[in-house]
């Protein structure tokens, strides 16, 4: 079977009893599953259940076989919640056989409570309500990129309306004209707790909408004739992003659910069930077993390039790592097609301007807009792009959540944050990223990176495009110089003695900046006749406990991290964790971070009175 | 002097010249501040010079000796960067010296690069964009709880317009018709590294405001009368927020600054600033010294309330620890009038409904929009208030960045995040909270408490209304039998010993319902002879290290810790880096926290799938 399109020739009255009985067929087996289950959100999946059945089984070109490859439609649950009627659908395209539909939720299935990419056809994992307009966003872009002419679909529910993440992604396609993304809002105004804050006075969402730029029909959301007409239309128009507002009825087609308090998130019982089945027309045949087997394809990991030119700079320049960083990018881009990078508004600061300026039609001004960045790039990776998203460190924690549900989706993003730290100076704590170690540590499967010169951040940057999972590249605004040239390696896991003897005191284990501060405190006490071991852990995430519990032993097992950062979750807890997860730690230790709540200042007087310049280095190791 | 207000009297072609005058020199102050400063943004200054001026010496009912007080108004720069121009303005008042405006951004000076409540006048931390309309919403709804007819200005650029923050803050003041809350839009058309995405096109914003039911008004924002009259409209207007949107030019009044790419962030040099002041009419006097400390007062702590009635559950009730929240709530709130709660649509989940429904005046439901509930909550407590903010721990995560401002603003809002770690089962990853512990102890001062059982929850939940600071309290889906009695106390820091002998074997520390497994496990080793002592750690931030090692000591330096967190940043690396501090350190050391990527199941599965069930413990102490 090959995706061939549905939709373009008018719809017969064939086509909306189809659409007719496949959405009733989705409410029954929504409920079904949930009841099986125990658990679940049969009454928001009633409401959809005609809009996800038209664009299904009218509006999508689907091949059951690869719904997730380049020349697919695709869709994006975001109101992730109603989870049972999306896989209802796939089990009636014939993506996998309907009895998993009877798995729902157990330990056992990829059928979870809410959707994630182990399941065919699912992108990006959804259920972090207000994600999933965003995604769509990515794979609008990336299907843009691809020029293949394939759309996006995504439903939406009012609840999540009120996340200010929809609306980032709704300007951001109204920005770029998506006319490929088609939203539909399925308002049936019950919220979880309280019934939405606009109800069903739908004509707001229209406004909503329209402000950012999008063409908006508003239908009543159960009539399949008028969902299939919208559908068409919006698949007809060019130049602008499309949204079909849906009134709708949540628990629609059930006497005793619809538009009920009291009944979100709750299964029925087989009572209950067998009463709704029959006020729905009665029971149905399950989908015959497509008889194959359907497991996820691997999921998307970054595609393997060509090794760029090397990075080249004078001896004696300065250069901050985020200038590296984008230089790294530019680097790549020439020899990796595949390489997109987004930025929040700061381009010229965090350097992915060097890469906008040589490859403007892979480059996407994010604006101020962090959790759409974010979510954008997931898209753009479901689709095989290797996106680069760069900001602030600090303001990607904007978008911690956006981060951790792509995590869950195991996706391929790269983030670079810019500006780490109390080095970044006047402009004050607002704009310094004191947390960041620790957030992106604790997400799952996450790699964290954080060069310390031009070289390290070239050649780590280079590794971030070739890792799975996510990658968060952390970079200093000061300039440094270079401790390390064109040809050293960076392998990941990995560190790289800086200064070494058979005599040394202490080991002092420094990233980013505070390698610098770290050889100048190793200068100090040269002079002084001490000799003290200096670590560049240019890789926090994961560290080589043993490799390093060696150092540690060759240096009277005084340890002493530096770093900055505030002292919890960070690169001091970092190697003390790594080091007694194969129980050894030092007999002293000195953990050097941001002790304090930061003001303004000049980047040296901040390393200084917040305990980690090179001066409190040099203390810690006389102290011994 | 009284706070009197300025603004009800028609305006005068005085009241004019008075503010065009106030204007020009907030411009000029600007410049010369960050030309001294040499860094800074005055360009962002001169296109607010006009809407500032007007706000503060036209508007605003302001007392320069208390500009906090509960009788002012308030003035909200969310807009951070402008900080100049709010020093200014400031310094204009009379509230300090004029001469301080040159120590601005200097290591020595409360002028930091973006405002912080170190400054009279100042009640939030602003610099991380878009989240200053929240923090009015906050004051806002403070002021109609205080009955006083105050009102909050807040001052908006158009490049954190993009930021889906402020959209979640409009579509809340806009539902609670926050008439007290005006907004002024500075639309000069010019980002960072680009021009913004609506660029001039202001009748963009004008329908953005409307669809989220404010009243707006579209004006040129360096037009002194059209903003003293459009401030003097917003203030008449009752029912609904208010929205100044303004045309303005960035850089404004100087020829070689006015709407030029390039200039953001960046000072005028010595010769360029006379060369501009001459442009504006010349230079001016600095306005007189006041002559009198102006130190702020004592940050907003949280006010002291008499002892609640006990908590009281039947000794074989199974609670879970999210609805003993909702009974502390309740039963603090009768006895504390500054109590108030704010939760995101999950009040039933998260139990926050319990107060809600005892004191309706006191609750607001934040619908799902996580960033707003925080922000806002910041500005509650800058009113004074004592704001308990709940969604589902893992969706506290998407107010992080709001947490990290808070942080900054050392405000002390109360976190309550239910549902956290894979004891939740069959939702799915997407709603369990893996890494909050991590997050939320990388944030500067937070208190982290995490109960076991309904009367330390209660009890703990009773504690984060006394403490000063962020205080994040995490709670369990599932029920629990008590381990407790209302007869016991939990201090802060501190952590119970539950299970304790003179032969044990290893130290086993859990929290929340891994304390339920090391207890299952202890039962299970008892049967088998073998002797564990079993720790709550119900505060896991701050911790007492040194009474945990003499415990550790009194275990055969055999330490095992168990979380329902992911392995980084959470319990273990806290109690390992805590018995660090003190160069203590186990001899041997398990770790048990979620191993993998979770999926949907039965808590009892996940908790045993995943690595820390009781059986795990079990295995743990035996391998020893």
């Amino acid at each position: 079977m090959t995706a061939t399109p549905k939709a373009m020739p008018q719809s017969s009255a064939a086509d909306i009893d189809k659409v007719r009985e496949k959405a009733r067929r989705l409410g029954i087996l929504s409920m079904m599953a949930t009841t099986a289950a125990g658990s679940g959100h049969p009454t928001s999946c009633l409401s959809a259940a005609e809009l996800v059945a038209a664009t299904f089984f009218h509006a999508m070109k689907f091949d059951p076989r690869n719904p997730n490859g380049s020349e697919s439609d695709r869709f994006v649950l975001s109101k992730g919640h109603a989870a049972p009627v999306l896989y209802a659908a796939l089990a009636e395209e014939g993506v996998f056989p309907a009895s998993r539909l009877m798995t729902l939720r157990q330990f056992s299935s990829e059928l979870e409570g809410h959707p994630t990419p182990r399941i065919p056809g699912v992108d990006a994992a959804t259920g972090s309500l207000g994600q999933g307009l965003s995604v769509g966003a990515g794979l609008a872009i990336g299907a843009r990129l691809d020029k293949l002419g394939t759309r996006v679909f995504v439903l939406l529910g009012d609840g999540e309306l009120a996340e200010g993440n929809v609306w980032e992604a709704a300007e951001f396609a109204g920005h770029y004209g998506l006319d490929n993304l088609i939203a539909l809002a399925d308002i049936n105004a019950l919220g979880q707790s309280d019934r939405t804050m606009y109800q069903h006075d739908i004509e707001i969402y229209r406004k909503k909408f329209e402000a950012q730029g999008w063409d908006t029909q508003v239908i009543d959301g159960h009539d399949v004739a008028a969902v299939i007409a919208a559908l068409d239309r919006a698949m007809a128009a060019k130049g602008r992003p499309q949204a079909i507002v849906a009134r709708t009825i949540k628990g629609h087609g059930v006497s005793f659910l619809a538009d009920k308090d009291g009944w979100h998130g709750k299964p029925l019982s087989k009572e209950q069930l067998a009463k709704a089945v029959a006020e729905m027309g009665g029971p149905i045949e399950l989908p015959a077993d497509p008889g194959r087997s359907y497991a996820r394809a691997d999921l998307p990991e970054p595609p393997d390039f060509p090794e760029p030119p090397a990075p080249s700079y004078k001896a004696d320049a300065q250069v901050a790592t985020r200038e590296a960083y984008g230089n790294a990018l530019k680097r790549m881009g020439a020899v990796n097609p595949h390489i997109v990078a987004l930025d929040g508004d700061v381009k010229n600061s965090t350097f992915a301007e060097k890469f906008g300026d040589a490859f403007p039609e892979r480059f996407f001004q994010a604006y101020i807009a962090e959790q759409n960045m974010i979510a954008a790039g997931v898209g753009l990776a479901a689709r095989g792009k290797v996106p680069f998203l760069s900001s602030f460190a600090c303001f990607l924690s904007r978008a911690y959540d956006q981060v951790r549900m792509a995590s869950i989706s195991r996706s391929p993003i790269k983030l670079c944050g810019s500006h780490c730290g109390v080095s970044i100076g006047e402009d004050g704590p607002s704009q310094m990223a004191l947390e960041d170690i620790a957030a992106f540590r604790a997400v799952h499967g996450s790699v964290i990176l954080y060069p310390s010169d031009a070289y390290s951040a070239e050649r780590l940057t280079e590794q971030a495009a070739r890792l799975p999972g996510i990658t968060y590249i952390r970079t200093s605004r000061p300039k440094t110089h270079s401790l390390y040239s064109a040809d050293e390696k960076f392998p990941v896991p990995g560190f790289h003695v800086l200064r070494q003897s058979d005599k040394d005191s202490a080991l002092v284990i420094g990233a980013g900046i505070t390698v610098h501060e770290a050889l100048k405190a190793y200068e100090q006490l040269k002079s002084e006749n001490i000799s003290v071991r200096v670590i560049d852990l240019y890789c926090v995430k994961p560290i080589e406990g043993s490799r390093l519990a060696e150092d540690l032993r060759a240096c009277n097992n005084f340890l002493i991290t530096v770093e900055d950062h505030y002292p919890e979750g960070g690169l001091g807890e970092a190697v003390i964790s790594a080091l007694a997860e194969i129980e050894a730690a030092p007999a002293r230790f000195n953990k050097l971070a941001v002790n304090g709540l930061p003001h303004s200042g000049k980047a040296d007087e901040l390393l200084d009175a917040f305990g980690i310049s090179s001066r409190h280095i040099a203390e810690a190791v006389r102290g011994s």
